[in-house]
């Protein structure tokens, strides 16, 4: 395989990292230039910054994956249709410059006359599964927005999105329930987060179960240092309560950040569902994987 | 009955009423002072300011709902615990003035071990059973946080709150729904607001029906100015498929603002749910209410 620049750009930051002929990390960088920062027309510049250096190993071959692809990005790549594997997205690769630098599409499903999509999970998913040597599995990708995603022979079958990370963010920043909460995240209570994930997987909807975490410090039944965490409980317990998990018994597939994840594996444990995880190497398996793939394709 | 004093001073505005002795509403005023605004030791200057002239009159009386009772307020008026009548809510008025002027007390209940509160909604809500002639219903009062309200034999047995219209305003201000809505709610597109209650009343989460909102923008599937109204039915669809209405056969009462109310009443249509509204006078009926009790009692 040829030497491998496989960035991450999203929103808020550009992650890259510098990959050998095996798949290897050799080195790593990231920049606060996510591309709500990059002007119109200032892509290039920014990537030439970030990783002219490594552009000039012969044969390099960059991958980009993320919102880099989105209509606000450097080139649009659009929507990838579900069922998609590694195959099917390095045929709808976005080339900047043919054989050289390419954008990785998001994936797009449809449920109930309704459109979902993803943008740059569906590499940090692919490279779970090469990484864990799955090709069928129930894997979920905490973050701002959770993806939950089926897998069949190989394949992203279909997924579903969940806004449970904004949802936090929102009431912790700007709802009253915010008002009685201490400044900063402060350290996790895990006792106050079981007993939100408890009380959500209880609750009908969050609407109502959120509003606990005012009452509860209404009545002194809750100190406020304890609150952020009970708060992350109710919306991941949400998030969980959604799914239909009764029944599962292969383990769930958790793809994301070291913290996010832990909470994750703790509210499945609530529900009885086994978990297993890939950990944060998942994103820099992915593009390697279709990089595979593209190779076999002959380009 | 003597001269009542209606007032309803809540977090943003203070709102009064002078009533003759059947209750019948004189003058209304509505003064932009909520009790966020009122300094510490404030609250009694306010009041002369906005009813002093009509406290004149002999052997009026002031009853104050709302906020005001709250512990920011001008005197706490402690949670009156469910199940709770007229009578009960008299009998722990917080009175400022003997005989003169008082605040009346919110009501508390609790439910899976976690304590509800409101706090001016219970005062509405016995101004409808007055109005209406009802002494056992099943009643939403929509707004902010909606209450969702079980009232036999007169007294309110039970209560729930959801955060409908703040999660409305967070994602309607805050996050990236946002983004993709004309400034301003524009005018309401009643094809937009039913389609959001079809499906929130049909998805399972809110955390994830909301995505919906961008994702039908993004694929051009709904018009810009049409997603306020979708969003809206989509939180007040959460709020509704959380009740347990499957079999209701008797008339919800809705009491809230006229717009929505409408908005309420047809997404209990869709439900196949009959209602039936008390209309914007609920309010300055709940204090007359009230204060005949409190005249029953000989104070």
């Amino acid at each position: 395989m040829r030497p491998l620049i496989a960035i991450d750009w999203g929103t808020s930051s550009l992650r890259a990292a510098r990959l050998d002929g095996q798949g290897r990390v050799l080195e790593e960088r990231s920049v606060p230039r996510g591309i709500l920062t990059v002007p119109p027309g200032g892509f290039a510049a920014v990537f030439q910054d970030t990783c002219g250096d490594w552009m000039r190993s012969p044969g390099a071959l960059a991958l980009v994956c993320g919102m880099a692809g989105s209509r606000q990005g450097w080139v649009e790549a659009p929507y990838c249709p579900c069922p998609a594997g590694f195959g099917d997205v390095a045929a709808r690769l976005a080339w900047i410059e043919p054989g050289r630098v390419a954008i990785v599409p998001g994936l797009s499903c449809e449920a109930d006359g309704v459109p979902d999509v993803m943008r740059g999970e569906e590499t940090q998913v692919f490279g779970a599964l090469d990484l864990l040597g799955l090709d069928s599995a129930l894997l979920v990708h905490p973050g701002t927005h959770s993806k939950w995603v089926r897998i069949a022979g190989g394949r992203i079958e279909s997924f579903s999105t969940f806004m449970t990370g904004e949802f936090y963010a929102l009431l912790r920043q700007h709802s009253i329930l915010g008002r009685t909460m201490p400044d900063g995240d402060g350290e996790p209570d895990a006792a106050a987060f079981e007993r939100g994930i408890r009380y959500a997987l209880h609750s009908g909807t969050l609407l109502h179960a959120a509003f606990s975490a005012r009452t509860l410090a209404l009545f002194d039944r809750m100190p406020a240092a304890a609150l952020p965490s009970y708060l992350s409980g109710l919306v991941i317990g949400e998030e969980l309560r959604a799914q239909d998990l009764a029944g599962v018994s292969e383990a769930v597939v958790v793809v994301g950040a070291e913290a996010l994840t832990r909470r994750y594996e703790l509210g499945l444990r609530i529900l009885g569902v086994p978990t297993r995880s890939a950990g944060s190497q998942a994103a820099w398996h992915g593009l390697p994987a279709i990089a595979n793939t593209l190779d076999g394709t002959g380009k």
